[in-house]
């Protein structure tokens, strides 16, 4: 296991852009079930209802779709002081931002492919009003059962053109482990997955083959178990929502998987990873090859070409031509 | 959060002791559906199918039931250094043992009601037989799907006369956090449950009101979903297991549980927690009263009595009276 | 089989009555998950998602609880003329009735304990309005998702008390096929159910212990897995209505059940049959004894003792009291 | 409704011929989760574990694989007699046989596409073995969980070269409804979905574009719940089993399916259709066109090439290039 590497405690929220903030804002709300704790300025601060704190998901109006930035909260102040100096000393640092609604300063930096990351500690906890209180006072939120109902932030996936760099960065950023990755025959990795704590991931990158950066391709939240991804096939059918690709389980860390696109095309993904966790401290990164990807997911589905291609600002035509 | 709270990475394994040992085993393989992996002396070492480890259960033959040992394996060498010198300064030391046909050495310890645990670092890996191979490289053997084929080990629930004594016991020996108890009216704690990762609890303590110590509750291997414990509650009911309480699901942790006897009378469940992790590092511990208690389970199950009195080794009669 | 037993085609619709229209219509709309088709005097049309008919379920206004009446569709016209004739033959007829909002003509009749009943073939089918059509055109209605979300009526129970008397008049009017009940040791018949198609029952009745005649015991509306039943367990539970038993299955039939009562006191279920059909034409009787019923449900749950005495409209207490 | 359209109660068994006995019988019984009754000459009688009759696959040891007959239970011995009499009118009797291992004489005769069919009524109960004997009276049999322990028989599909000419015979035959149906633009049915009844079908035909008959598309046995399809998926994946397509979900009929290869190549579905039912017995045809048929299946998923060209016994290659 890296150095410190539970300085990090979890995957804390993902800002997307949308260039359709009305029809985001309703199906991240009345379709997939996030509920709303507060707006300022261009954005509006949504989170699942088991998650605690103030948002997992900051929704912001902009001209393009993508991510913003994406946030991991640190095991405690000196954790996240330790991160900051390993960082500065990596060359990528931003710098320190105030932090959003929902949370105190951040530590800003940048990855390889130059997606925004933020850490911090002080956090804004999720207090429910009087007629959002659970029966049961384990839980953050009452269970409403609106649209998908998803539970909790899960992980989110970006593109990048070398994914090999990222893996490195990543580890000594974050102190984050390699689960599994993809090695292509080409001596590349075609996608790597991440995690800094007991989940089996909470970031995944793969491979952008178009000519840009910074790209978005899914964020995941889940839900309890597999039957709730199969109604949330329902309801986004019910609802107009494109379905690219599922209901099916993945070969890869085995997670049962449905993936859409939200109204301004950010794909989004409902899953359920069932009692699967990374518990063992001295786990080995699991390897596919390049065939062995080729197989598909775990039940034979092939994978749909525009999982490889589609990602977040979209790329030029002449780009998704290559692609398939 | 504990210092060094990150030590401990996971509960190992259980030794459970029976007097029924032929039936027992029987039972663990066939009905609750784990393998075994080999044998030692009166012991039958047993995993669940995605467990990583040689064994999580240790089934040995004695003339009476109830827990023999209970192991964790530690982050890393120099963390088991570190947890044997504060246990040996907190006076409840036992020494070092070889360890068993899974593991290499361990230290082993007391608990203030007089339960073994043990710690360790170097463990055998589980490697599947070509028949055991999965399908899908990043299982520990194949989903073979038989009986409850439970997935891998979870937790397990101790007894003991002064639960209060445990949460500092636990706090200080392993890191553990406290992430849910139940406070008596009169002062006590009823019940206790810690986790020393992101699992919802991997041991819980509760009262024991029989005149003897080191007594066992439970055991309990976790289910992808509800589905599986319910599939298991038909797989017991035909194999004539005596099923106690359940499924239903717990107000505390909201566990979707089900209780049932193996032959030799020690308690095993089959659980599933859905989603739920706890992934905050500042997690302030959920503190039920003895009213809430009252209410019985999330869905208004009224709590079997027999879940307050049967441990094993049994009580006498006359302490079970004092039981209702 | 009895003869002409295809006469009738399967329960269309029941009655109920509340002394709390407000709170009981947004229970079954809001909570439960029922649609509305609409209104005439005291009564709300309400149906499930995929029923095919323009109500199943007439929720009226009235100084009490309990059924107003119950309503079975026959295959054809002519079928309805067979049975209008043995019903008057068997001297219980009432008599023409004009029809509710959702169905033509239709004649009433008593049974043995003076419950009403009517038979009709006319039918209002539910034509979706733009914003309820489902995605898939064999569907009624869109899979809405609200509250509990159960899909179609399934089956009712009332009390009686002669059990014996409606099981010869059940065959005899509708031709309906008992396919199982409860042998008291006293020589009675504790319940009894039974079915006009391949559902493993539609109506089922249970003794009656009060002194009172025509009560209701429940309805159940179908949802497609026990998922969904453990799902409006939460539903429930957050929404503060009170969960009687369950989920759990039963013994008899092996119905994964839910019992709670709507805010008027009626008894609803959310139930689930698996794949359990009963397409054998030369089907028998599976008859339980008491002390099988004392056995308690499928997996052990007690019978709860409210499950023999609460009927509505309530009984005495002076009755209740000898309930136990 | 056709006349006498109770006549026929419900699909029988269904004689399936391998040229790979050994393997497909391991197949039916240790994966599929079927259990056998007896053998006779090169068959062996197979059913699952809650079909109530003595056999409901007859597995035949031959040359070459597909169906070998269909067997449909008549209501009553006097309904099997009016059955015989239209069908003798109908000119395509192949009369009386003794009848198989577990049932009485029946009538055989020719669907127009050339497959064997026969109606039965007098039938061997399926009497559990001791070993076998279920928990709970109501089932025919324990459920063993072994493999996909599907529950009971529910369908099978057939090719036809003239799908209309079969919507009139079934109709005629056996008082069939239609339930679904596709029309092509071309004028021709694409395929056809038939009951006899509550079942949304019994027996669906599809075209076929080869230029042989008799042709055997896939038998499908229910199992209780999705979650059962998605466990069955994972029975196969570990035991080698070639999995077409799924698990997913139709738009025609709703079901949610899971086809594979048995080893011989016929095709086997494991399938569960919820609490869809249909009950109104003026159900009008759902008529799916052939730009309806092309958007895929429920949630988007392109229907499988070979799902329009493999069938059994398998066509040439030449008549398989027409084919994409």
């Amino acid at each position: 296991m890296p150095e410190n590497c539970f300085d990090v405690a979890h995957l804390g929220h993902v800002e997307l852009l949308t260039d359709k903030p009305v029809e985001s804002l309703d199906f991240f709300v009345n379709v997939y079930g996030l509920t709303e704790s507060g707006r300022e300025d261009n954005s509006v601060y949504l989170r699942a209802w088991d998650d605690y704190e103030f948002h997992t998901l900051k929704l912001t109006a902009s001209k393009t779709t993508g991510v913003g930035h994406v946030a991991y909260r640190t095991a405690s102040p000196e954790a996240l002081q330790r991160r900051v100096d390993v960082i500065e000393r990596m060359g990528c640092a931003i710098g320190w931002v105030d932090g959003d609604m929902g949370h105190g300063k951040a530590f800003r930096f940048h990855d390889p492919d130059g997606h925004v990351f933020e850490l911090y500690y002080d956090t804004k906890r999720y207090v429910a009003p009087p007629a959002e209180r659970p029966a049961l006072k384990n839980l953050a939120q009452r269970y409403h059962g609106r649209g998908a109902a998803v539970r909790r932030i899960d992980h989110l996936n970006l593109l990048a053109k070398d994914v090999s760099a990222i893996r490195d960065f990543m580890a000594q950023a974050l102190g984050s482990r390699v689960t599994e990755q993809i090695q292509l025959d080409n001596g590349r990795l075609g996608g790597c997955w991440f995690t800094v704590n007991n989940k089996t991931y909470d970031i995944a990158y793969t491979e952008d083959h178009s000519d840009m950066s910074g790209r978005f391709h899914h964020v995941t939240y889940a839900v309890d178990c597999r039957e709730d991804v199969l109604r949330a096939a329902d309801i986004f059918l019910e609802n107009g929502v494109f379905i690219e690709t599922g209901p099916h389980k993945h070969a890869i860390q085995g997670t049962f998987f449905l993936y859409v696109y939200e109204p301004a095309g950010n794909r989004v993904e409902v899953a359920n990873a069932g009692a699967r966790l990374i518990l063992d401290p001295s786990w080995e990164t699991v390897t596919w090859t390049e065939t062995e990807r080729k197989k598909g997911q775990a039940w034979g589905l092939p994978t749909i070409p525009s999982f490889h291609s589609h990602g977040t600002p979209p790329a030029t035509a002449a780009v998704d031509k290559q692609e398939k």
